[in-house]
């Protein structure tokens, strides 16, 4: 397999249920940043990190696997915050694990110092690495830890 | 913040997966009434506590975390009968917590007379409080709690 | 059997341990109300109900079982705060069991809120229903559930 | 210490919470005969036996404690179902345990066909051994295994 | 009720989530065949058991069970292989359940050689029976027992 | 269906692994009869109660499965003390059930004195009762127990 | 290694304990039919699918070790009910797991309907798949799947 | 609030279930004192720290909840020795959490070196401290660290 | 063996990880006396009891048991507050097991009121007693203690 | 009792089941060597210990039961890999328990990197110690650890 | 409070047990990267941050305590990956818990991925967050999250 | 990689925490011989093994790790008794697992003897096997497996 140029790294952000309120709700837990104040940021560092950055949300856990499936072809990689289906959703960590793309799981807070049932991840044992209790400056530590691999592995197949 | 006038108060019946096919299904269960009865019966409770009551079902978990965010700013209160979600749902859960509606959830039958796995809910601990074993009685039941809960609220604002 | 007449109907309301202290302590989770205003209020709902209500409180599990046995022939429904004893005591559970009265369970707080030790109950599967989190006011809905069973159960048998 | 002769033998029989039902109440688990029906055939078995038998039933848990307690000097063995007080009372078996009297348990029906929370017994540790299963004959069966192992005993001292 | 005749016998084939990627990804595990060549071969075997066969994948825990209530009238049994929210989904067995039509569960491998957390499925035990680890032979296999199934419980109607 | 007539009834008494050691090992357990001198107490105490007793021990639980099975047709109860079978074998639970013979269980010693992994017994939820903890005298008692069974049953049925 | 003629193919069905009281006890959870007529269906069905079929059912334990061990240049694979064996016998997995003959562990009834320690199989890991809940049915549906995967294998290996 | 001049602290030592029999049996777990020789002990050491102390002792657990109940007013402390009521009695929590009175937990023996189940305590979290494992003079030492509480509290007071 | 005059007695008190940091941080947990205020009660408490009292704090769990190695021949009891390593150290339970010196478990906050990994001391079985909760009263109850242990002892030999 | 002289001490070695698939079967977990090797490397090894070694495997846990009980009498110690029964088998355990004889285990495997189920032996608690992980040296290491135990054992009765 | 200056920020570095031998051994698991590469990747981008950065390393828990103690008032913030004792040291967690100084937690390999003892941390609910699975790039991603969030901490203070 | 000479091979013996007190303390549990003792036993049969031996011991968790490190090039297997930090210590497995020494873990107790904590250790999974229950001969044998390993390992590669 051929090297890919830089220009054609693409990654797709998924932000899971609930997120369409950050900053709007709770802010003492999620801090006060919109999820669109969090995508510019993104598409910021993205720029700098020469990577091009696509975004989606949703609270329908099928709608996320099915972005996920139509990753395949358009994304190098996923950058996820899966919410309240980090701890429930087995269709999702399948999902990731049948398309192979290299994942990075982030979180807002730090998940160990809430409730019990969110100290579990179905995620984790299927992607590259887990980020959480930086606020939103988990999804731009992320993107970087993304960018990094990708990179990474690229060279190392060219 | 300035008293709402008591017409002003609406409240948003959430029915959860398969609950669609109640009075056609298993009558031994969850009694004959169909879920349109059931709505008339609502609607009728409403008129005598002057409290104006929308519905909405679903079987998609994602639908129905859609519709309570979508019920801020048009209701001040939610009832809800989660169904199978109850007991697996932390994005529902997450919802209410984040909506920060006061919530009332209701079951027609008693939950601890069935499996274990149905005795446990990710719900409880954010709502208001529970009826359950009831029938139909504990949507009407519900109503009430949650219109008292709003008014007894109104006046401590007032 | 013959039907009873309305005015026959009669009801046992059982308070258990440390609720003879309501209003006098611990406001925050069980209110400012009495103990005998709650039993004012019950005397005001049945009466609406047109139902009989009686009243007795006790520390002693056993004396709680004693008041179930007893109110054979003389009640025909029970209402029931077992306190601490709901999640202790499989004697209280036998005599509600054993005497096959319908019987309803409330808890002034909304027990899914507090210690884990708290979420279970020996009494709610011999129960019709369980109602918690509305203070005072669970009471009163759980006098209505019980009087709406007795009434409905009536119906079916005259 | 000097042997007793055969006539100074004597037994308490205790029953536990909600026995005073028995026969009344749900005789498809318990059998039909009433407590006192049971206490004649004790006294009869008792009589064959060449035993004293003394009876004692109570809804609660401390007058049950107080019984063993009072059976010091006055009886030689005991005979217990305590019923639902077997499944959670510790108060209980520190009292057989403190008075070293030996104790038999006995239970009507098998505790092993029914909720998985009867199947432990908190008396059993500090007993003879157990009958369960046989309706009113546990209670005839563990007076004869009482006063073979009282006649045995005395033998041993004398 | 009168007997159907044969040709009038019709099941629904349901796919759960991430199976559409079947073929394209992870071979090892789930083998090489794609979920078209399966229908394919499901219709033909469905001619040869004289049972029409219709198809349905997706990614959404509610689309499943919308698709389980629009057979009712529509089929006559459901043949489903849940993949992930057999693990997870109580809204899908509650759907099984409250239609009533007789449904077998199948699996691509053996899920008792995978995670812990696949070993246990919520739809078993509202099922037939359940047949895993022959890869696509699991639903010819599947769809023969749900055939035989059908014919029998006719024959008896009859 | 005819009643036996009393000379008809005959009992098996199965003995499972390690018994044929009794008395000539671990006397401060089991006390310090052989299994002969118990065959013979319990062969006297038959002709006492008119009823015929047959023996067979055996350390393979797959000859104690055949020996339930044999018994239909040649016994009408049986007695049965499984051993360190009780805590582990399932298919001797399996057998007593099929074979739907009145079967009764006894301990020598009490099992609930012993280690933890000899508290559960598999046989318990098939049998019609236990006795354990009296020595020899357990299976004398239970004999008594079994004959009582099967001769009311017997008046039942006549 | 050279490939088998059709007609070497031979299999080895093994019937654990309780089985030869097949159709003649409990028809309600195993059906009607006797193990010497499961047998002839399965000759039946062998015929048809032009592969031998040797039988032999056991309740020791050892005994159906011994015959796997058998089986070795015998038979090609095996098709196993162990009854009671799938949920204690570790022996069991292991004889099939050192033999490394293709086997196919089949169930009469839905083994998730009934008891917990029921739902627990140790031989699933060892096999290639499961069938179970379709009474005499699972055996020949699991014949089918046995011979399918021996013919594939031959013509992978040839 | 004034202060309280010295002569004014009150404390109330309570003793529960089978505390009675002290020293009259099992003095190798509890030593040979009795209750009246433990109290006498403690009047004296209340005498030296000029503090009033009164004594309870009941079998009964409703018993012990009136007492507290009724220290309200009476007494500024409390001392406690629930005995087996440590381990199981959820409404003596609810009684000492409810009246707020500094309480100080005590047990003569080291509840660690025995059964697991007395390993917990649901008074521990509503007390100020535990005094275990010292004989009579755990009683000493608690008395002790209750009146060095109540002083401490009562001069951040004035 | 004759015994010791009062003045040889010695004791050593055992400080585990972090005290040293006490009175420094987090006063509102552990009260704002730093260790060396500490040690200094203790040494005029050690006077008013006439018993000597050294002092060591460490970090490190292997110095730890290191001191109560060399403690034997030195001191004749210890008292310790081995924080963290309370809850994790098998290490010095097993040198307080070998060494065999009368030891006293103290802890300055009530454990119980705290996280459940701290509910549970793997010292607890080795030492006389405990005592916790009294903030740094917990430590001159804790030297009561052991000075009454040791003389009731001493004497005792004497 | 007077000593036995070198000559007379002789050993049972027990092998249980599949292990006379030895060397046949899965080389890379169990090593090459049959079973016969080990038995000729085993007699070896007691030549040089002058010690006599006897053999018997078994796939029967009835049949091991049964020579463990009859080497009563005929061997001194008994060295065992009782394989799978290792983990199921409580009638192994007693016969042990039993006989009394002194006992050694032994594993070819190091039985902690496999499966958890292997990690849990019923027989360590009942022998003199384990040898594990060292293939066929395991038995040999395992007949100098019982022949130096037995020797120690005969000197310290002579 | 005053603001700091840019130039006054300085962190701790904190590499746990068995981190000396990092790139030495394990490449496959923990990349090829020695401890000191690492730690010249984290000095070159403390440069780019404008951040001061420390180093230690020990096998000794008490070290690290200790380290953690001395870096008050010499540092304001700790980057640490503790490896082994993550998942065992409480008192590592009170170290941090104690000098509150903002703490990021690192992992180099995906921790989810490996045993399961691996996935619990001890010290995840005292820190910032946490970074596992990035290899080295953990170590640099830390040290970024914790420059920032100092970063923002003053610039509130000021 | 050219073979050893069989002069180089070198083994290093570590005494983890409390052993030093060997044969001064609980010689009921551990024998009476002195750690020297051991150790002198160990010299010697190294020289008849022709291997020289080493000797470590520390109370400290990371003194034993440190020494493991230290072995790296100076010894080529490790024997190991970890006294209590066999049960809390992953950092000695990592350390293990790390050098890839072949490692033997031997214990003088019957660790299955004793309390359920000790059942599991860390280190089990990491090393060649274990020996337990024989004393001092533990050590011996666990010298002579250890030898007989690196012998044969030596022996494949040249």
């Amino acid at each position: 397999m051929r090297g890919l140029t830089l220009s054609e790294l693409s990654t797709l952000v998924l932000h899971g249920p609930n997120l369409n309120l950050l900053g709007l709700r709770e802010p003492n837990i999620y801090g006060s940043l919109t999820l669109d104040s969090i995508n510019s940021l993104l598409e910021a560092e993205g720029a700098k990190l020469n990577i091009k950055v696509s975004f989606m949300q949703s609270n329908h856990e099928g709608a996320l696997v099915d972005a996920i499936h139509e990753s395949l072809g358009k994304h190098q990689g996923i950058l996820i915050n899966a919410g309240a289906y980090t701890h429930t959703s087995l269709a999702l960590r399948d999902a990731i694990s049948a398309v192979k793309l290299p994942t990075v799981e982030v979180h807002l807070s730090n998940i160990y110092c809430r409730e019990s049932f969110r100290h579990h991840s179905y995620i984790s044992p299927v992607v590259i690495g887990q980020i959480s209790g930086f606020g939103a400056h988990s999804y731009l530590l992320g993107l970087q830890a993304l960018a990094h691999y990708l990179r990474k592995e690229k060279n190392q197949i060219e």
